[in-house]
């Protein structure tokens, strides 16, 4: 009994999204959820983030099997990434088994991928893990906890859940397995922390219900109803509804319709025969006999209801009269996209319901109340907040302290760090593994470090100038005027003036190191001044910076490439005076 | 009486900030209002957005003053940049004065400008209009509306209000007056719309009074709370609340400080002696006697609470058993900055209190049963809701629908739109004036255009790629390899097959180009896939970005620019199809 076992979270500790926690024992490894996350708006052109998996490729070997709760992205997404690098077999129940598979299906992945389907009723035996799903309530259906057995004891995982008794599908939390555990002993839970911040209890899917009859009831023309295509409970919801007021359902948008179809298939969505109808037939009703359900609750400019918004949708066009619903709060950081839509959706005159105004949505995650609930049924030795910003987790860990949890037993993690029990008591590894982002961005990963996002920063803030300097090999002298090239710092041809003016200033530069005059000091107080926007992250960005730009080749040989960094740092200095502005300045010296 | 006359909103309408309205009587404008707006994330390298005062300058010599309502920036911050175009007296009362004294001088504008301080005992009679500032409740004191009587009948502008009636300075919305104006007839009403989308009634400012006094009764160690610098009511609950419990209060921040040295000296500010201390003279206090006001509610990256918390502020690092809260909501779009604050402040063990938490903020605008009874009691002809996204005047619009006013006469408009009265009824002018954004960019006023905003966009989503070919004059053939240079797209010693490969595409690009191949046609499909960065404001983007780079007299000559734009073709679909990425692709052609 000498192996320790360690929880290892690489992902969904100190941010919301890329879930993905290994469990270790005596060098074996399972994995519960392999999410992604999305970009903050100072991470410009990534296009998703992913939890670090180094740690599980360095012990590939080891690992044992990938265990999912449920078919949200930030719990599934980063498979088609981590799978190829770390393969071992998939875990899941049907619903999330089948939006996995359509995600594998779009990379090309799904032969390579073994996956099983599982149940509440099994159990799984894998190394040394007896892993054992009970169902947890949350806004998708088939979504599990994980209650996994070790030989130091059961950690139990709630996944994403709210304890809400009256939801759609009937799938509540199951409280006599979690009431079992407790009274069996748990020596660890990871319980989800995304509403740590929200007093008391988060109202019942049940709610939606009736704001949707409402609507259903006196809306005088077409009832368009936006959800996330993952949100099956909404979307039975919405078709419920429909066929007691006897409207039909298109659905509109490609991943709400692909999503929709494999729930029908599989029996996770049901719909009288008729009640879904395509578009097409759609339009041969009455306004006040139709529904749409489509994407788009986050502004996202390439979604259906954005697309309507901005009337270019290829088939629906918004009228006065449409009754349009926002079935969901826009993520933190969406909230300028969702304003803008719904703007354009009032300039259309349709009648807008959204959460400001109306009980139109949910949270999946359980609020405060329930939280304690939890802490109270599973009573753990060891309590890890799960699945939230730093901030979430701490209020999560506090409220354990307040129903009676000594503080050492309770741990505050960041993505990378790991807590080790060994049989005795638990310790707390800072840094254990590599916790670092891993961004994604158009077919590459991990190829985009944080130097090339201070540049993009920089870039965005005040784009670049290039002067093209031609010298003389032998002189050093210019053998014509330097040119000037630059985008994102101003118009050209707005700005002669200005130009001018860079021009001559490199001119007087070049000439002077032609002649042998010292290079005046460059002006670093100013440009010091001027980094806010890097937002405390500098270091070697300038060193790794330059190195993009010097070993391109150009300005090579010493004398060269000193040149060009006279240039660069004499302009900046110019140019910020002058302007009051920081691009990239990138001379390019060329010697003929 | 042939004249007629408009409400010409130029900021404020369709948007929430630049406010700024001219009332037109017979070629003759006064102003309320001259406000700035701070930029959305996707106008990046903006510092501020000005209302759009072409319009003003084109009748500048019709301009007869300036009306502020109140000391907040959205409502007077745009005078440095506008008032050298558009000279006039300005007319506000003494805070206002004051806060709009500090700008100016901060600008060396000061000595320009004619300012005028009113009261609400006061009537000013200008050209043809009898302006009368009357009390509204705002979150900072001395805010005014104006009842502006003209020759058609009596306008009122609410200014920013709420009917609290229990604020701190006592200073009530003067009903009675409002009641007096209904009484008499008013022509049109523009009311305040920010909070249309809130029901009920905004809290009055003693709640936020409990919440500290429950925080000063309880905190273990320093209080440090945070707030606009311009909120001087929450500064002055908090120096009521500090003499309370017997704490000394530092204020830190040069915004707040100046703000608060300038509201002490006219009186908007009390405090006892020796109440507020030096940061020096804090220190030898007991940490449970202390009280810190600073700034940072909104995460900016330069404020006083922001660099404490990132450890980097000069004279106050956080402890362990600091309480600090957070007297403000997030500023949609800010809401990532803030929550990366709060993470921080808890990574250092303080207790946080913000909104999501406790009460420690109120609004200080009208929700909707404070916007129905302005309605009410002002009972308008016509109704213009003012100050908000298009979304909160349509609702706010309807509100007066339901209220009992007829469609026609409640108008919505974007900023530039008007309302014209001719003694019979009103008509709606759409466009009537120039409603344009102006940006402010360093130490530039409306040079940053749209074409340098979207090449921003794209450098920030996958920054430059510039090719530099050096070609023989007369055979067209490389006179060496060409050269790439690059930005934010790729870290140049982590791709040097990437390089290799662009390298070698560029060679054959030229080798065919000087060969007499014809070029093939440029990739355009997938261009225009990848343009959903762009947010559908397309058009003439490329034309007049090839400018900046082809004008820049590099590529010079039909052939030289010819090959130019054939490499950069083709470099473009090449890069895109190999990373997925969209850099600017921007190739330098020199001739020797």
């Amino acid at each position: 009994m000498s192996a320790k076992l360690r929880i290892i979270p690489l992902g969904g500790f100190g941010e919301v999204g890329r879930n993905l926690t290994a469990i270790e024992y005596d060098s074996q490894i399972i994995i519960i959820d392999c999410g992604l996350m999305f970009p903050e708006s100072d991470m410009p052109g990534v296009d998703l983030i992913l939890p670090n998996f180094t740690y599980l490729q360095d012990h590939v070997d080891k690992v044992l099997a990938y265990f999912i709760t449920h078919g949200h992205e930030d719990h599934h997404g980063a498979l088609p990434f981590v799978l190829p690098h770390v393969p071992a077999p998939i875990y899941a129940t049907a619903l999330t088994r089948g939006l996995i598979e359509v995600k594998l299906k779009e990379h090309g992945l799904l032969a390579m991928a073994e996956i099983h389907t599982i149940t509440t009723e099994d159990v799984i035996d894998i190394g040394p893990f007896h892993v054992e799903p009970f169902r947890v309530s949350h806004s998708i259906p088939d979504t599990v906890g994980f209650a996994v057995d070790t030989p130091l004891g059961l950690i139990v995982h709630t996944a994403e859940y709210k304890f809400d008794l009256t939801p759609v599908n009937g799938e509540t939390t199951d409280i006599h397995r979690l009431a079992e555990y407790g009274q069996r002993g748990v020596l660890a839970l990871l319980s989800d922390s995304t509403n740590a911040e929200r007093p008391g209890h988060t109202p019942s899917e049940a709610i939606v219900r009736e704001t949707l009859e409402r609507v259903f009831e006196r809306a005088p023309g077409r009832i368009i109803i936006s959800t996330f295509a993952s949100n099956i409970s909404r979307v039975q919801e919405t078709l419920n509804v429909a066929a007691e007021f006897g409207r039909k359902v298109a659905l509109v948008g490609r991943s709400m319709e692909n999503n929709c179809r494999m729930a029908l298939e599989l029996g996770y969505l049901k719909a009288e025969p008729g009640l879904i109808v395509s578009l097409r037939d759609l339009e041969k009703l009455p306004l006040d006999e139709v529904a749409i359900v489509c994407t788009g609750t986050q502004g996202e400019p390439t979604s259906a209801l954005v697309r309507m918004a901005n009337d270019n949708h290829r088939d629906v066009s918004l009228i006065k009269g449409d009754t349009v619903v926002l079935s969901a709060t826009p993520i933190p950081g969406n909230e300028e996209l969702v304003h803008r839509t719904l703007n354009e959706l009032f300039r259309h005159g349709a009648d807008v319901l959204y959460s400001a105004l109306s009980p139109v949505h949910v949270s999946g995650h359980a609020n405060r109340e329930e939280q304690k609930l939890m802490l109270k049924i599973v009573a753990p030795r060891y309590f890890l907040p799960n699945g939230g910003e730093h901030r979430m987790l701490c209020l999560h860990g506090r409220m354990a302290k307040d129903l009676g949890m000594a503080d050492e037993d309770i741990f505050i993690l960041e993505s990378g760090d790991a807590v080790e029990f060994d049989g005795q008591g638990a310790t707390k590894v800072l840094k254990a593994a590599n916790g670092e982002y891993i961004y994604v961005d158009g077919k590459s990963v991990g190829t985009v470090t944080e130097a090339i996002l201070r540049d993009r920063r920089q870039l965005a803030s005040s784009g670049f100038v290039t002067p093209i300097i031609v010298i003389d090999r032998k002189t050093r002298r210019l053998v014509a005027d330097p040119e000037i090239v630059t985008r994102g710092f101003v118009i050209y041809k707005n700005s002669a003036e200005l130009i001018a003016e860079l021009v001559q200033h490199v001119t007087g530069v070049v000439d002077r190191a032609a002649e042998g005059v010292p290079a005046s000091a460059p002006s670093g107080g100013r440009r010091d001044r001027g980094r806010d926007f890097d937002r405390g992250r500098d270091g070697d960005s300038d060193r790794e910076a330059a190195d993009e730009g010097g070993g391109a080749g150009t300005n090579r040989g010493g004398a060269t490439a000193e040149l060009a960094e006279r240039v660069k740092n004499s302009l900046s200095g110019f140019v910020q005076d002058r302007t009051g502005r920081r691009p990239i300045v990138l001379p390019i010296v060329i010697e003929v």
